[in-house]
Parts: structure tokens; C-alpha cells; sequence
């Protein structure tokens, strides 16, 4: 599986090849996570809809939800300017974070400067 | 300027002394763009509210807007589960993008994916 050769060359990937993907909720625009993709990781987040990405610590093609069942419907995808950084809009199924809240940026602990 | 020690051992850099930075617009909750913080970014982001990054091309510290004039000003810092994101609620004074758009990902040409 490869990507479309236009996108390839648009994309500027990492020494490891890898682009950034930050992960929002479709209906609130809430940012749930941010997570890595290879080429392959793209091709089959654009082709199936279900949202995938690559471990770093795993180094291998994970498929958000295989184990967990928090599965991502993505409803849209977006390129930013310089081509280093995905925008995924999903349908999230569950929570998005390991840690079972909504988003990796839930809990008191994770506030480092409040608004002001 | 140093970073807290307790926020500085919670922080997981990239091999460059790095964490990746989402800024989203705080009235929207729209993503206007990725950056990156090494410590004294995060700190100086942190005490002046005046969103900081560090340029990995031009490999030095950054403060928004401080060509462009369009700056912003920080409302809320979150870090995420695993601690190697920050997520920086930001008042945005003009476009966030160096290309004008409000936001690194706005535009026809930066759409992969249509909403399905």
C-alpha cells in the first residue's frame, strides 16, 4: 500500500519518516490526542477510515481501538502548511486516552497554567 | 531560566530536548497550528503568557508574532497522559499561519480527506 505520489511528495516526514497527526473531536473540535504516522499509517487512515498510526516505542502500524474497542471513525483530514503535521477530525468511540479519560489532556494533574 | 524540576521530570523530549506544542484558539477551540518547545520555550511561555517556541529550521527560541505582530497571548497550558505534548489555549491577534490563513490547516489545497 502506498500513498499517491502528489501527497508523498508533500508530506516532510521525520528522520523515522513519521508525520505528527493531532487527533479532535468532530463535533466539539476538542483536541483528543496526538499521535504519529508512517506513510502506511496515512494511506489506511485515508482508505478505511479508521483511524491508525505508528508506535515509536512499539515501532509497528497500530489501528486505534484494536485492543481497547475506542475505535476512531475519522470524518476528515487536513495537511497544514508546511506539510510536518496531519489535522484528523474522528468519531471517537470511548474515551480516547489509555488512562480512560476523554482526552489526553483531561484531569486537574495535566493543567500546567490556568487561564488567565 | 530553568524549568520547575517536578514539570521537568514529567517531560518526555524527542532525542532534540523537544515537546511537541498544539495551539489551539481558545474562543474556537480551532487548531491553529503545531510548534515546538524545548525547555526554556516552555518556561518562558509559562511566566510571559506570550506563546514561545523554539524553530527546529532556525534552531533558536521564537516568540509568535515578533516579525509578523501577530501574537499571542497564552490562556492555558495542559500537558498530556504520556508527557511529551502540550496543548496552549491561546488568544490569537491575526493569522496564526505565516501564509495568512487564520490557521495552519485552513485552505482547499490542505484538504486530504472530505467529512464522511
Amino acid at each position: 500500500m502506498s500513498l499517491a505520489a502528489e501527497l508523498s511528495a508533500r508530506l516532510k516526514r521525520t528522520a523515522d519518516g513519521l508525520v505528527c497527526a493531532v487527533v479532535v473531536d468532530h463535533a466539539t473540535a476538542e483536541v483528543l490526542m496526538v499521535a504519529w504516522m508512517d506513510d502506511e499509517a496515512l494511506e489506511r487512515t485515508l482508505t478505511t477510515r479508521r483511524g491508525t498510526y505508528f508506535s515509536r516505542s512499539r515501532k509497528r502500524l497500530w489501528v486505534k481501538g484494536e485492543t481497547s474497542g475506542h475505535t476512531q471513525h475519522v470524518r476528515e483530514v487536513r495537511i497544514d502548511c508546511d506539510g510536518d503535521t496531519l489535522l484528523v477530525r474522528v468519531d471517537q468511540t470511548g474515551p480516547a486516552c489509555h488512562t480512560e479519560t476523554h482526552s489526553c489532556f483531561d484531569g486537574e494533574e495535566r493543567l500546567l497554567l490556568a487561564d488567565g
